[in-house]
């Protein structure tokens, strides 16, 4: 499947929970499959933190062929035949505002001032994020949407849509997710943020007027979300106590491999995969982007407003659910995602939820699981399609 | 208790693991109570990651009096009265070599350049250091040790002292420990170390030449380890989502704080904890002494030459073994303290094991668990004291 974005403009200014006012702004958007007659096939699918609109397909080289590592990130579970089936539902993918992969966001042009927002693009939350993704249905015709589905800090836009726009949602699908963050959350979220904000070639968030890049300190964020994306036991599987090896074919020279005693160059594989991820990540990634949304992360917590009363909060919701969590999943663990399964189930919200005993942590949500994807399957095959008749 | 450190020199090389030879060392040392007439009531403490030989009592101030924060870190263990009991033990700490606390490291001046060591300290191991403690007790006149004793980092000593000599020690306590470091706990120190190497003010590790200190490394080297020694639970329980607040007596205030909504102030209570201790931490430790001691934890592993036989490498033990662990650590979880249990069982070792339900995760062991307190208490009470008769 051949893809090609395309970008909203809106004009309308955006109030945003900060109290801030976007005047304009636009949004990079694809779409996948057909919208049917009486537009009621349409499902959004909201990204997590470095993923964006491009949720499935490949982009095409020149001669119109799938062009080399452009598949869409989730393009396991959306496509023709896929989970989430092209040839029958109308998929949206939109990139969030204050991301860096198209929408508008802090490496734009502030019309303002006339250089870069960089650190003064103002902070985006998970409900600024649905309200732009509303008006992108409204543009686009859609009322109500058949489906919302996301993983992660998806899954947290697609709660909040239930909460903000309860008769525009039929269905929500939310993957290795949580009500809120933990306080160990938010200090990972924290730590990283520190490393980004100490770096010398961050100059308060305005390195691109300066004409730097704070790559420093987004190795080191990169390397800590990476952490807490894995699992213990998988980090063990993969990498375990294996030194660096340029032969990995061979596991007997592996084996020989002794201890160099060095604090600074590479010891064991583990360290390798991390720097690797670390240097990869801040080639591409906008760091005021990282600080924004690890915020929007922080900031989500819809019972906050009903007294820390998750089922008073989800009171609001009309949707149908389907959750599903990872059991290694240390990050947005089961449990989280249970809490939201009896807040729901309080309010007799009509809930499924596959609890999944998968080893690969909360990256999982990414990964071929079959009972994962059989899952939404289903779900789709049966639950929404069998509801639209 | 007022307590005083000793210098103890040492003028005979001493190999290092790596292959290098530190020609001449110090090691900074505290004892408590008095060695016996046939010196068998000798016990070593053995300290982890930030500790130092100062283990229990207080410092004088000009007065005599225990001078204010001088508190030593495992004072509610070993004193007077107290579980390892300094009016019937002769309790010994010392400084690891490499630290940053007196003994010789790399902020002292190496003697083939006139310089301070900086990154060229050689890079030391766990059974280096036992065989640096050896040495002190040789000094000291102290052939066998009732017992040698440690948490976490300090607990690998202790399972080492009873590989390299195993005839020198009749009981070991091992505390929140593990056979070696998993590919996470790897991956958290290889973070951290990244941190402060790509600091701009570590200069390669020479930052004393250039009169600077990589104090942002530090502090979110320091970050990171803090989140790793705190439980998940007991984050929830102490800051969990609370803002901010600089009147923590009047919870219907913090109640009414609103978000500001910004990417690099303080909006968590998690955040201002962690920051907190990562500047107070930059100001007191020196970062080739993280780099050494993680990496020293890195390296341990004495099943490694056994083929990762963790039975076969314990064969040569001969103490009688204490070990507790502690139910929420998941930085050396009870799982990594059954693996060293069971190997010592299969060598038909005498194993005590307490695995006690406390939520501070890696902390508690350092934390007045009452419990706790009186397993150690116990043991050394009736097991060890019982065995001297």
């Amino acid at each position: 499947m051949i893809v090609t974005p395309q970008t909203f403009r809106f004009t309308e200014p955006l109030p945003l929970r900060s109290g801030a006012v976007l005047p304009a702004y636009e949004l990079m958007v694809e779409t996948y499959g057909t919208l049917n007659a009486d537009r009621s096939n349409a499902v959004l699918i909201c990204h997590a933190l470095n993923a964006s609109h491009h949720v499935a397909g490949w982009y095409a080289d020149d001669n119109g062929q799938p062009l080399a590592r452009s598949e869409g990130w989730w393009n396991n579970m959306i496509g023709p035949g896929k989970p989430v089936d092209t040839d029958r539902w109308f998929v949206i993918g939109v990139n969030n505002l204050g991301s860096c992969f198209g929408s508008t966001g802090p490496t734009h042009v502030n019309p303002g001032t006339g250089t870069p927002w960089g650190a003064d693009f103002p902070v985006v939350t998970v409900e600024d994020w649905v309200d732009a993704q509303a008006r992108l249905l409204d543009v686009m015709g859609i009322q109500t949407l058949a489906a919302v589905m996301g993983g992660s800090l998806g899954g947290m836009q697609t709660l909040s849509w239930t909460l903000q726009y309860p008769e525009r949602v039929r269905h929500a699908v939310v993957v290795a997710s949580a009500p809120n963050l933990t306080a160990e959350n938010i200090a990972f979220n924290e730590v990283a943020r520190r490393a980004i904000v100490s770096d010398p070639d961050f100059h308060g968030g305005h390195y691109l007027r300066e004409g730097t890049l704070p790559r420093r300190g987004l190795r080191i964020a990169r390397m800590i979300g990476h952490i807490t994306y894995l699992s213990d036991d998988v980090m063990n599987e993969k990498f375990g106590r294996s030194l660096r090896s340029s032969d990995a074919d061979d596991p007997a020279a592996a084996a020989e491999l002794a201890y160099r005693y060095s604090t600074q160059e590479i010891e064991f594989q583990i360290e390798s995969y991390l720097r690797y991820q670390g240097d990869k990540f801040s080639e591409y990634f906008d760091a005021n982007t990282y600080l924004l949304i690890t915020r929007a992360l922080d900031y989500f917590d819809p019972a906050r407003a009903f007294d820390n009363n998750l089922t008073a909060a989800l009171g609001r919701a009309r949707a149908k659910f389907l959750l599903v969590s990872f059991t290694t999943d240390w990050r947005f663990s089961p449990a989280r995602s249970r809490e939201i399964v009896k807040a729901l189930l309080d309010n007799r919200r009509d809930v499924s939820y596959a609890e999944i005993d998968a080893p690969h942590g909360h990256d999982a949500f990414l990964l071929d699981d079959p009972r994962y994807l059989q899952a939404v399957r289903a779900y789709f095959e049966q639950t929404i399609a069998g509801g639209v008749a």
